[in-house]
């Protein structure tokens, strides 16, 4: 799985990219997203140095190209990229900035109010230190999950401070555009707040509602559907590296998960208040006062909440027409059904693909444009499709 | 939208079909579920005979082709499917069992112990019912929602009672065989108690994660990633609906929420713990005993959680090898990807389809059988695909 570094002999989307990052850049910690820094600078020319504790991580990132061990006589790094475990991040650059007196540092930690809060205890030189965050992970980890197109169109956060030199903010800037990801300018308390409430809460939620599955009777997991999966996917975690990022970010979850448990008391005591109405044979007028109602409230609430989630492009969420499609369970039948889209020259926006429970088909869900669900729907029918919605 | 019922002139899955149903089925309610129904056995030329309090619906679920009106002097119907909202299903298939005194009533609605204990309130004829259970929908409602194959290799619980007659059972469980579905035999407390994990804890959980989104900062929220869009897909569920079915299974809901609570409550103290240690610079002594561990605990636990769902085909879930490749968002490119993997002999297990923000590219992630991974990403390389990892 090992990505090549360099540019490739023809690609989709080849053009020149030349880059604003010059001098040596080196990478401190070369798992998963310090070797795709490495990649993706060295596809763009920039030299890259490495540095890893562990010799076999090292190596392994050396060997995959995303970067050369140091000289005996290494000249000074121009910016150095500290891609450590989250609760080491903040020792690690204040090492760094001492190290290299005259290099500006940066770091990837998913946490930043830590990190800070620890070179200040130590001290560190903050002119040359502008953290930053890349929006963008694979739920594996080490160099060789790496890639050099690991952050291409992903937000990469970038926390400047007021002690921060305007100069070190801007290499940190071009070091995200270099790497094809769009700089999204935060202070720490905003990106910490942000993170908790789009990344950090999610993962809580859904290693909750996975942890209920372990005692399930195996009847009871095989009526799970789509909405099950797509809840816990991200349950799937590490769990040491959620510990460590749940820990250093604990100010700001805390507040977040504090809320949220106040929302489920109220949803349990409006469940407690309708259950006998419900356990008689249904007499609404059984139900105490306001526990449909508040109910319903928590349903609409997230109703708003996830219509806030901006959508593709960067555009408000839109609503799509969608066109379910039977396709058999066999190499190239889902290519045959995109080519066909593609011959009737209506574009794919999303694309949800099912498969039946021991049934070789799957249902293809095609996401277009809307206004274009029955014209894609009477072309594929036309071409032998059987078009289910 | 609308589906067409009969046989297609050429479909990918097409072979005779013989139906086990025989007689007039009446369906009650001709929503989503209903109508899909009708279309279901229409296509396989059952008589079907339709109802709704609504004659709008009625007659939209007729001008698709989900059945007919009652006539003047109907025949007695061999089996009634009720498809009404859950919180009067009993009612009404306390009325149909009365009403047709030598049909088998069904009916569809997501929970299945308080339709039972309605049931038994009025004192009707249990030896005729046999509830059910078809883990199938949309996030579309109403008759124009419809479609054939809505059930097609989904699971369909079905719930008989001490009181069913066999001969009842068996002809819900051919209904459910007739439309393509595979009927799952549960009583009503195992039913509920599955559907309050799988389906209606997670839907709590995601209105609540979603719910936190509603004051977050316009910048908070683009840095949302697939997970938050994952979790919180399910929010977007209709509030009077679930208020319902949450009403309605309360006894099976409420426990589970409880525990969820006490592992959350667990959660949030444990970050308490670990808050000032977090705050002053990262002493990792600072962190009271068996805060980590609580945390790493939780994570922990959703990891052995998810591994329990079953995966596609009804097996165990497996691992992918996943081999992600950029694509350019023009009409025809994604099937060229996939007509390049046909030719490479390799069939796509799952697909998932991510769109940079801000970009007009894609991101197409290639599930393959294990081992399979390498081979893949080496044709579609040598065919010029820019493969990420």
């Amino acid at each position: 799985m090992s990505a090549t570094p360099g540019p490739e002999p023809r690609s989709p989307l080849a053009a020149p990219r030349p880059a604003a990052t010059t001098g040596t850049v080196r990478v401190v910690g070369t798992g998963l997203l310090g070797a795709s820094v490495g990649l993706g600078l060295r596809a763009l020319g920039v030299d890259v140095v490495l540095h890893d504790p562990s010799r076999v991580t090292l190596m392994l990132a050396r060997d995959l190209g995303a970067g050369r061990l140091p000289e005996e006589d290494e000249p000074a790094p121009a910016l150095v990229v500290v891609a450590a475990p989250p609760d080491v991040t903040g020792e690690v650059v204040a090492d760094e900035l001492a190290a290299h007196p005259t290099a500006v540092v940066t770091d990837v930690a998913s946490v930043k109010g830590s990190v800070l809060a620890a070179l200040r205890v130590r001290g560190a030189d903050l002119t040359r230190y502008v953290g930053s965050h890349p929006m963008a992970g694979s739920e594996r980890s080490g160099p060789t999950a790496a890639r050099p197109d690991l952050f291409v169109g992903r937000p990469w956060v970038v926390v400047a401070t007021e002690e921060s030199a305007p100069d070190a903010v801007l290499r940190v800037r071009d070091l995200v555009t270099d790497l094809g990801a769009t700089p999204v300018m935060l202070d720490a308390r905003a990106h910490d707040e942000a993170v908790a409430l789009v990344s950090h809460v999610p993962q809580v939620a859904s290693s909750l509602v996975a942890s209920r599955l372990r005692d399930a009777d195996p009847p009871a997991l095989d009526l799970a559907g789509q909405g099950l999966r797509d809840v816990t996917r991200i349950a799937a975690g590490d769990p040491a590296l959620w510990t460590a990022i749940l820990a250093a970010n604990a100010g700001a979850v805390l507040p977040a998960l504090r809320a949220l448990r106040g929302e489920l008391d109220a949803v349990i005591s409006a469940l407690e208040d309708a259950a006998p109405a419900a356990t008689v044979g249904g007499d609404p007028h059984a139900v105490a006062g306001g526990a449909l109602a508040t109910l319903a409230g928590a349903i609409a609430a997230g109703n708003d909440g996830v219509a806030r989630i901006p959508g593709k492009h960067g555009g408000a969420r839109r609503r799509y027409d969608v066109v379910t499609v039977l396709v058999p369970d066999r190499p190239g039948e889902l290519a045959r059904l995109l080519a066909d889209m593609g011959a009737a020259g209506i574009n794919l926006e999303e694309l949800d693909l099912e498969h039946a429970p021991q049934q070789p088909v799957g249902l293809a869900s095609l996401a277009v444009l809307p206004g274009l669900g029955s014209t894609l729907e009477r072309e594929l029918t036309a071409r032998g499709w059987r078009v289910a919605g």
